[in-house]
């Protein structure tokens, strides 16, 4: 079925017998044989309804034609489809999901180029989509449409079907030009040119051109091709495409004087645009090819290959895009230290690199611009949706930082895991991820002390981690402290009206309707009264519906602010008159503690996040049940408030490797590890043969214990290896070194080699933190992190014990003076554990009794020989087991100085039962948390706050002082 | 003086008469005369030390010249840098400041580039710099220095002057396309072949060589050129511009079979790059030019020419800079509105918008992408060194909206703002800002009341708006709270310390050295002590300088939530046991209520706000003497934490007009307008003959006269129109209508068409506030904020008796439902009343005795017969005066809802003596604020707050119920 061209298509001629032409405009007549001597005709099959297609070109050449000259196009199209519906199956074997999607954005109301477009992409299989714009719509009207496009990510092509006044230079470079599929921006032309056939697009109508000159000219080589036409991305594009078939290409324009002569030396002439060039048949050399392309060409017969063509480009675009979802390693731009020693402060050496647009990092590693929301130029927030776009991609390897006992001695956890980071990327070239917890800000401004790392392995800026961030705590504080003033205010409105002013302030009468919202009746349901209508409520379920009746004694919740603010230990509230005498006893802590902290960290959704903090408990009833916030009806609200606050924030590390910044539970009276969620994402964004290098708060037996079974419980994550970090000098004191203080100079023992203290710490908290992570299943690298003091057979032992102990390997690391360079060794022998068969299992079943799961900790963890339950402690344990919370796991809240309930006890004490004072519950967190001592919740100022010395040059705005 | 060039560099005739070439690589040697005739030569003067220079480029053409074929290109060098000249003149009469820059990046240590490009630059009098690279530089390496010298903004041109191996598309992309003047980037390859010479950049040795072919041939046109090299850009556009001179361009290869025959048919051949092609002389037809472009002949001929276009494009690109930095219409995407009826939800109306990245806007309004600190993709902090950089550019006009004395039934100020300003740049299409306070979280979870307007009037995404921002509020919450702490604690440490303690843990000896650091110097300063040794002090200065000496009772500063939590209202701190019984009663105000907001929206600058963050006066010590936050050592440390609050936000309205969002300090004790940063960023924005439209909170006695008296003093700004905003409803209140109460249904008068009351409105408050306008020398147009209920003879009544009352105009707008298409008259008004004379001038001298500026206010504005002072109050201006406070401005705190201060008196009250009941001072802020009345400073929760209905769906993430 072939298509024959009407004549005035073609200009060419116009005027030249044009009688003669045999005509038709239906798609489906027959082609008139062949055709007269001076027509040029364009014949091409439609689309049967089958699918299946062929198109045919013909051209008369010329007077006194040599040959009778018709262009076969049908062949093309056919291979074009062919290749097309292959590259699709392809792909699609790649991927179950992808679809690959053209979007035509069309002003007018004629449908005929979407009709070639859509018959063509159904033979493919391709998704083909339709935007209509109407005829009077603005450049800015036409903008918006494209901005959407560029922003969807189920579309992969967007072709611009309008009249050229439309195509302006700000409409076409609008354009993405990674779905720019006609290659009309600058951008695509400038790549093309430059020959940059990876991320350019030829614009399909140039390939259907080369196309037909090729169906005509075997071999093309030599061959003289005449381009007439205005200037635009297709004459140069085609010109390229020329030249690179071996033809010889020059360029004209219709008014051009010399013309004639052009066309007499050409073995090929191409009329571009809508102009109507008059080229008589008398100057085309005999044989010669004239190929016009407009409008009409396109609708009547060109039109299907040049559609192929695009399709073809939609199809390399989605590909390209699958491509860019998957593993593979990072181009990663590493930043370049020179390290100097002395090794300067940690806010000179930050302030001394300059850290990568936060855009051009998000880009290295696979993040789509619209999955990013930057905050100035160093921070960004990442959304979630990349969970589900990269759902199919395998998680890469996840490695836990963790520690010996601490002693004031320190051992630089976070130094190890941002070194361990650096080398892996930096040094081994490895996609990986340091996933770090959020610091709080009061610290920062009382006792010196940054979370940021610290030397050659910190995140930059360091100013910018430690301070605001993108607001999380913020918005955590105001979460919090809007429970607890709607905590207060309820119990105020309930102490001063009746059951029934309650209710109609509660369910007001708006424009006459009385309706509960959702939130209402989810109480009513856990009421017990399955009820919609506000007036069918009996007395009673009015009652227990409007009070929550809290019991002032028993409200668990604090307030918080992220101030070191002593003061606000213990206060009492409510003292103004306008309170009406409902004073109470009440406390703030530091932000970081309040659950909300905790939930932020164990939140797999934002949906999760919902509902978990709709569960916390805030108090109990008069009658002893627990009131939650969904019960205050804040629950929505709050997670609005920390809408934003659910993404993890991505910064760098000193050497340019990737950094997620992520909430930062207290690690006591919570489980002390960043979030769930960022960990997660990182998994996913280095891939297979990545590592994410997460880091748990206090010791091994606390922050990792905490990390297994409550963060990887609620995560589903298993962990591939961990890091203990140790130092001589810590591994000394708990071999029964001197104590130290702040301040002071520190005793020889901690100066001079000492081998015999180094080996009792090693035998003794070593070696016990290394069987504690035996018993989760999971392969151990020991990471000493070297300082100058200590000396080479003091680390040499440290190795040598932990490897006798069972650790995979043990590693020297010197990341605070060498950056990334200093932990190469630790970094591989990390990626070799990882490789290591991994038998991760939980400590205990979660179904075991509350105590029996305690007992399972103190003794297996803590080395106790039992727990000693207070009379308060069995109390509450008996309460949370009847209100159903006996299924949770348990976070210890223990000192983090030792193994044991005893600060002082260094090593690995043994003999002791442990005694636990009380036991609280965080159940939107998720966690029981027995009480082992009492644990600081607000933290103060000294004397000499580290403000003190904390200012901003007013003109550069350089930060003094910051650590 | 000229330079002949080495044969080598002259490939084509390689190996035939080498001997023969009279050669030199003296640069001031002269030519050696017609040049034999199978010789290529390039000749060029250097320059002279005179800074003149001359340049000859000599050719033989072909082994049968027809001419002597020398192509004089001294002239042309002296043309180029002439106009250069010229240009470089023209530009710095425009602008004094500008420095036209180029940067040149060289990776190897031969600096003949380097000295030819100085040479010519000295010539123009353009700055030139040279960034050195070592030869094993990474591609890293090299990005990093381009990305420094695009964000350089002295910098206006960026020419990398190294090996090919280095100019990978990476590197050559990475350059910003508005400072690549030698056209490497694919978006300049992309931008000059479509046609842009606006925006593209002329590779400088393209346009040398076009020069070299002028001089050869005259006329050009319709001579052929064969272009022989690789792809690139440089063959590209030399095409273009061969096309555009009406030449005819080939290209070919080196390798090409058919070159010989290119060759022969060419009227001139140029050979481009390092490439030896092998063209015998036999090939070149007689007469014809060949030219070679290498490096060789660019550093001994053609280097001159080429250097003086490519300083050429460097000026082109500084005029460029300059005029975009200069006032000019905003070419802005304004948002079509398709208004709806009936009005939807404020929240639907802000979801059913698109907003503009916020990127794209910035751009429009002629940001700078380095001046930009996106937050997400609608938010943006604007750095203050916009205000550096548009230093010269004249303001525009300085619109205020202020209101006639609030009522219940609203007046809708903010709408009106924003409705201006979308109808002045969406409809006038004039460039203009609106500026609006932040609002505080705290009501947006209590009572409903947006502040972002209302209806098609609003800010958006106005979730964005009424929930976090970007963290101004936390901050100041973060801040205010620092204080707040550090007075708490240091009260405990003195009380439990003696002065010998103190003084060692204030001035610790570390490493053996004890110092002050440049707070505490400054502290002494104030004692009088001038001693910089700590071991100088004598016990006396040592215990003067570590007591602050509190007096618990005179403390004046309260902790911040950005909460409504009224409990907090009046409390008891200290109760910890930790404490040792320092307890003490105190308070939190809601965050917006903190001193540091009112600096916030104060201050001038970075130095202006620390300096203001000092000065802030916590309380009293026990002999009296004023407490600072200098003194406590926390002011550093408080500029540390408001150092991005300081940036004003950009958000845009429903129609894509600009907004800034910043400050938003309580407007009875404090001054209620928002930032004056703001106001002076957006001023200049706009530019002369644009608009920047701002609001003062509640009624124009008190928002409108502390705008005038407190913010226009402090910024030095002069504002051009009032608008005063008044609604029917509001002033048949003000006319003796009867009370409303919320909830119940309103009264009939309000309903019903009544011109008497709106009469006795208009002649009561509305004519006021006319009148105390006017006393400020300002024109005033009154906007009618039209409801559905006005009928149109009301709404004629209004505007006849404002403009009666000595209005400029007086019209009707409607906004809400039309958005800015509602306000187009109220815009022409705005326009036409600020081209009329303006004689600004301040209600009273700022050295007037504190009591007298308080009367002035009271009579003058509120028209109070006299004032009356407490004896507290009276005390207070005694204490004030003698702690040299007396020349601050007065911000008085009064109810809002009465020109008097009783709230009940509508209309315009007389007859009555003001009661001053206390007098407090922000002393950092700036200012005195007399109480009349009790203020609250800490709103509460109603019994169902508004969050019962504010939820997220945790999957599309859309918000519902806010507002």
């Amino acid at each position: 079925m072939k298509l024959s061209l009407i004549r005035n298509t073609c200009g060419i001629l116009r005027g030249q017998r044009t009688g003669a032409a045999a005509v038709s405009l239906s798609k489906r007549c027959l082609p008139p044989g062949p055709s007269s001597s001076d027509l040029v005709l364009l014949r091409a099959a439609s689309a049967t309804s089958t699918g299946r297609s062929s198109a045919k070109v013909a051209f008369n050449l010329g007077k006194h034609p040599t040959k009778e000259g018709i262009f076969e196009c049908d062949g093309s199209l056919r291979e074009v489809v062919q290749n097309c519906n292959d590259a699709v199956a392809a792909l699609q074997r790649k991927s179950s999901t992808i679809q690959p999607t053209l979007a035509i954005v069309q002003s007018s109301e004629d449908d005929r180029m979407w009709q070639i477009n859509k018959k063509v992409a159904e033979m493919v299989g391709l998704n083909i989509t339709q935007m209509c714009l109407s005829k009077d719509s603005t450049e800015d009207e036409v903008i918006v449409e494209i901005l959407k496009l560029n922003e969807d990510p189920s579309v992969h092509g967007i072709s611009l079907q309008l009249p050229p006044s439309f195509l302006s230079s700000r409409v076409v470079n609008t354009l993405r030009p990674e779905k720019d599929i006609d290659g009309l921006s600058d951008v695509n032309v400038g790549r093309l040119l430059r020959g940059d056939s990876e991320r350019s697009f030829l614009p399909p109508a140039a390939s259907a051109i080369i196309d037909l000159l090729e169906n005509h000219y075997v071999p093309l080589e030599g061959k003289s091709v005449l381009l007439v036409g205005a200037e635009g991305p297709l004459i140069y594009s085609l010109h390229a495409l020329i030249e690179k078939s071996g033809m010889e290409a020059c360029k004209s324009h219709c008014n051009a004087k010399n013309l004639q002569r052009q066309v007499m030396q050409a073995d090929a002439v191409v009329l571009l645009g809508e102009e109507n060039v008059n080229v008589p048949s008398t100057w085309v050399r005999p044989g010669a090819a004239v190929i016009r392309e407009n409008q009409m060409s396109i609708l009547q017969g060109l039109g299907h290959l040049v559609a192929a063509y695009r399709i073809q480009n939609v199809i390399h675009s989605s590909s390209r895009w699958l491509q860019e979802q998957q593993h593979r390693p990072w181009s990663l731009r590493c930043l370049k230290l020179k390290p100097v020693t002395p090794v300067p402060s940690d806010i000179e050496i930050s302030r001394a690199q300059t850290p990568k647009a936060v855009t051009m990092l998000a880009e290295e590693i696979g993040l789509l611009p619209e999955e990013l929301e930057a905050y100035g130029r160093s921070k960004a927030k990442v959304r979630l949706s990349l969970l589900d776009r990269l759902q199919s991609q395998p998680d890469g390897n996840y490695v836990l930082v963790a520690g010996i006992t601490p002693t004031p001695l320190g051992e630089g956890k976070s130094t190890v895991t941002i070194g361990l980071v650096q080398a892996l990327s930096a040094h081994l070239k490895l996609n990986s991820f340091a996933c770090l917890r959020q610091p709080s800000q009061g610290p920062t401004f009382g006792v010196k002390g940054g979370a940021a790392g610290g030397g050659y392995a910190q995140v930059i800026p360091m100013e910018e981690f430690n301070l605001h961030l993108t607001g999380d705590i913020h918005a955590i504080t105001a979460a919090n402290n809007l429970v607890a003033a709607a905590i207060d205010a309820r119990m105020l409105h309930e102490a001063t009206q009746s059951d029934k002013a309650l209710y109609k302030r509660l369910v007001p009468s708006v424009n006459g309707v009385r309706k509960f919202s959702p939130i209402q009746i989810s109480r009513l349901q856990r009421l017990g009264v399955h009820k919609t209508d506000p007036e069918s409520l009996t007395p009673e379920e009015v009652s227990s519906f409007v009070r929550l009746d809290l019991d002032p004694n028993k409200i668990t919740w604090h307030r918080v602010v992220d101030t070191n603010d002593r003061f606000l230990r213990k206060i009492t509230v409510g003292q103004a008159s306008t309170e009406k005498g409902q004073i109470r006893e009440t406390g703030f802590d530091i932000a970081v503690a309040s659950e909300i902290m905790a939930i932020l960290a164990l939140s797999n959704s934002l949906q999760d996040m919902r509902s978990r903090l709709a569960r916390m408990v805030v108090g109990t009833s008069r009658s002893g049940c627990p009131v939650t916030s969904e019960d205050l009806g804040v629950s929505g609200a709050l997670t609005v408030l920390m809408k934003d606050a659910i993404k993890p924030t991505l910064m760098q590390t000193l050497e340019g490797s990737p950094v997620f910044v992520h909430a930062g539970p207290f690690a006591n009276i919570a489980h002390g590890n960043s979030s769930v969620l960022a960990d997660k994402l990182a998994l996913k964004l280095v891939g297979q043969d990545g590592f994410v290098v997460t880091e748990a708060g206090f010791g091994a037996d606390i922050g990792m214990e905490k990390f297994f079974n409550i963060k990887c419980r609620t995560s589903g994550l298993k962990p591939n290896v961990v890091v203990l970090v140790a130092t001589v000098r810590a591994l000394k004191m708990h071999g029964g070194g001197p104590s130290v203080s702040a301040g002071a100079p520190l005793p020889k023992e901690y100066i001079d080699e000492n081998l015999d203290l180094v080996a009792g710490g090693c035998y003794s908290n070593l070696r016990k933190q290394i069987q504690i992570i035996h018993q989760f299943g999971v392969p151990v690298v020991v990471a000493v992190n070297v300082f100058r003091t200590d000396t080479e057979a003091e680390v040499e032992l440290v190795c040598q014990i932990a490897r006798e102990s069972g650790a995979a390997d043990a590693v020297p690391c010197d990341h605070w003076a060498q950056g990334g360079r200093g932990s190469v060794e630790l970094a591989k022998a990390v990626k070799e554990a990882a490789s290591k068969p991994n038998h991760f299992k939980f400590l205990y079943d979660i179904e075991m009794p509350i105590v029996e799961k305690i007992r399972t900790i103190a003794q297996k963890v803590y080395g106790a020989d039992d727990i000693e339950l207070s009379a308060e402690a069995e109390a509450k344990i008996n309460y949370y087991n009847q209100q159903g919370f006996g299924s949770l796991p348990i976070c210890m809240a223990k000192t983090h100085l030792s193994l044991s309930h005893m600060p002082e006890k260094k090593g690995a004490p043994t003999g002791f039962v442990l005694p636990i004072r009380d036991v609280r519950a965080s159940i939107g967190a998720g966690f029981i948390y027995p009480l082992v001592g009492t644990m600081s919740t607000m933290p103060g100022l000294p004397t000499r706050p580290c403000f003190y010395d904390i200012d901003i040059d007013p003109v550069t705005e350089e930060i003094t002082g910051l650590f």
